[in-house]
């Protein structure tokens, strides 16, 4: 369906906003491109223009860089979360392996850049990370019945952090519901780049390390996921249409800060980074306001 | 912050879709109203311009008619659905009194028409009501602090159904989560119209009332609920904006079909009336697919 491989949405020397076609190294900032024509990743063409990403080197352990990438999409109808897909850690955990996904949201607002600031209200506290393979749909569908089927419908994949608030997700603070401790503005940024089906090769393949300033805290295969990107497809586009520009969060692995002993609550300065082996990685300070 | 009373959104004898002022009564098909222009309920001028409209007369009890009422907004970016707001059902119940208001949330493609067919997926079982007052809002707002400061963010109240499977709200199904089960496209019809805040009065003052092929199921006095309106906007603004156009479902009272001995699920051509004094009905069939 798409005609990118690797997709990078960034300001340009001039301050303008537009897509084009990353290396496929991790090198984004300084990096001359092939730009598109359009406003939504679905429906781009190539042109014959050139751009440069703005700014300075993209280092990832640097990050007082000014980043000019942002995330793929511009505008995202709604992400959908799923908690509890990771066999190994449901198994460790001793929970029962659920019989469907579970399924949260969080809102269009929610959406942020790769190496963009998450800002936090001083409400927020208990600040977690969770490091997920991003799904973005790229064309309407409904009533999908086939997970293999399913797989038409994705445009790509990118990397997530599912930005949490654990005071607000607390069972007796939320009456249970996970989507509110995460639906805060800017609570899930996403990128560096979005990766088509076929540039991404099998999911599967894809191995997802989470590290908080430097220090590894998750690490999964993608193979370890109870219900594939197909099974998410259909399970939620069960008498429910999937918009185009829909974001599926698809779950996280063990390690997250609340369930480190103590809990490692993160605070203001601390990077969270998101790397997804042929993807890349993002980067989030998180800054209490 | 409205210049309106009471919005309609309607076909005219043309098919084209307007807006109008609608009449105090609940009458309104073949009516001729004042139009306004624009499309966004928030930001309309008063034309000189006069429509009727279309069909025959609206008549709550003959579901037959073509009704060519819409629902009120066009689009929202998102609707909220709050558990447990009343306070009778909660005691009743036995239930604790949440410290906060519990949060799910329905995608945009649940909004759904006054008087539209609620077309249910087969896989959708155990189908009920809830009969509930809905706050739509009229200008972004974020980090509301104040519940009294936040009513101006009110464009106007609607009444709704917040339509629910229950096979998918079980806990072992869903995983707790409510909003999937709430989720599927035209879960959440609303209307008939939207009652400015001045028009409509103080809303501990409505009643509303639910009803399943004219039978009365629900009934409760909006003094009752435990969040109040500008409560739940401080609540769901913290940190997070508020978009114009965002529906906010306040809850609903006791009886529902899921707590009826037996459980009275609803079947194909079922409807169900939901009216809120001050505000009219609306009247929704359920039909499977």
């Amino acid at each position: 369906m798409p005609n990118f491989n690797r997709l990078v949405r960034f300001k340009d020397t001039d301050g303008n906003i537009r897509y084009g076609e990353a290396p496929s190294s991790g090198s984004l900032i300084g990096f001359e491109v092939d730009v598109y024509r359009g406003t939504e990743p679905w429906n781009l063409s190539l042109t014959k223009e050139r751009a440069v990403i703005s700014e300075r080197m993209y280092a990832l352990s640097s990050y007082q860089t000014k980043f000019q990438v942002l995330a793929p999409l511009a505008y995202t109808p709604i992400i959908y979360g799923i908690g509890l897909n990771y066999k190994t850690h449901i198994a460790e955990a001793g929970w029962p392996t659920p019989p469907y996904p579970t399924v949260f949201t969080k809102p269009s607002g929610a959406l942020n850049g790769p190496f963009s600031t998450v800002s936090i209200n001083p409400q927020c506290t208990l600040m977690d990370y969770e490091g997920e393979l991003a799904v973005v749909i790229g064309q309407d569908c409904k009533d999908v019945s086939d997970p293999e089927n399913a797989l038409q419908f994705v445009l790509g994949y990118t990397a997530a952090n599912d930005v949490s608030s654990r005071y607000w997700q607390a069972p007796e603070i939320s009456g249970q519901q996970h989507g509110y401790a995460k639906s805060f503005d800017g609570f899930a940024p996403i990128g560096p780049v979005l990766v088509s089906k076929t540039a991404a090769g099998p999911v599967g393949d894809m191995v997802l390390v989470t590290r908080v300033n430097d220090e590894e805290r998750q690490r999964a295969k993608l193979d370890d996921l109870q219900f594939g990107v197909g099974d998410l497809i259909v399970h939620l586009s069960r008498g429910t249409t999937l918009k185009a520009g829909t974001v599926i969060l698809t779950g996280t692995p063990g390690g997250v800060a609340a369930f480190m002993k103590p809990p490692a609550w993160l605070k203001t300065g601390d990077t969270v980074e998101v790397e997804i082996s042929g993807i890349g990685s993002i980067l989030n300070e998180y800054v209490y306001q």
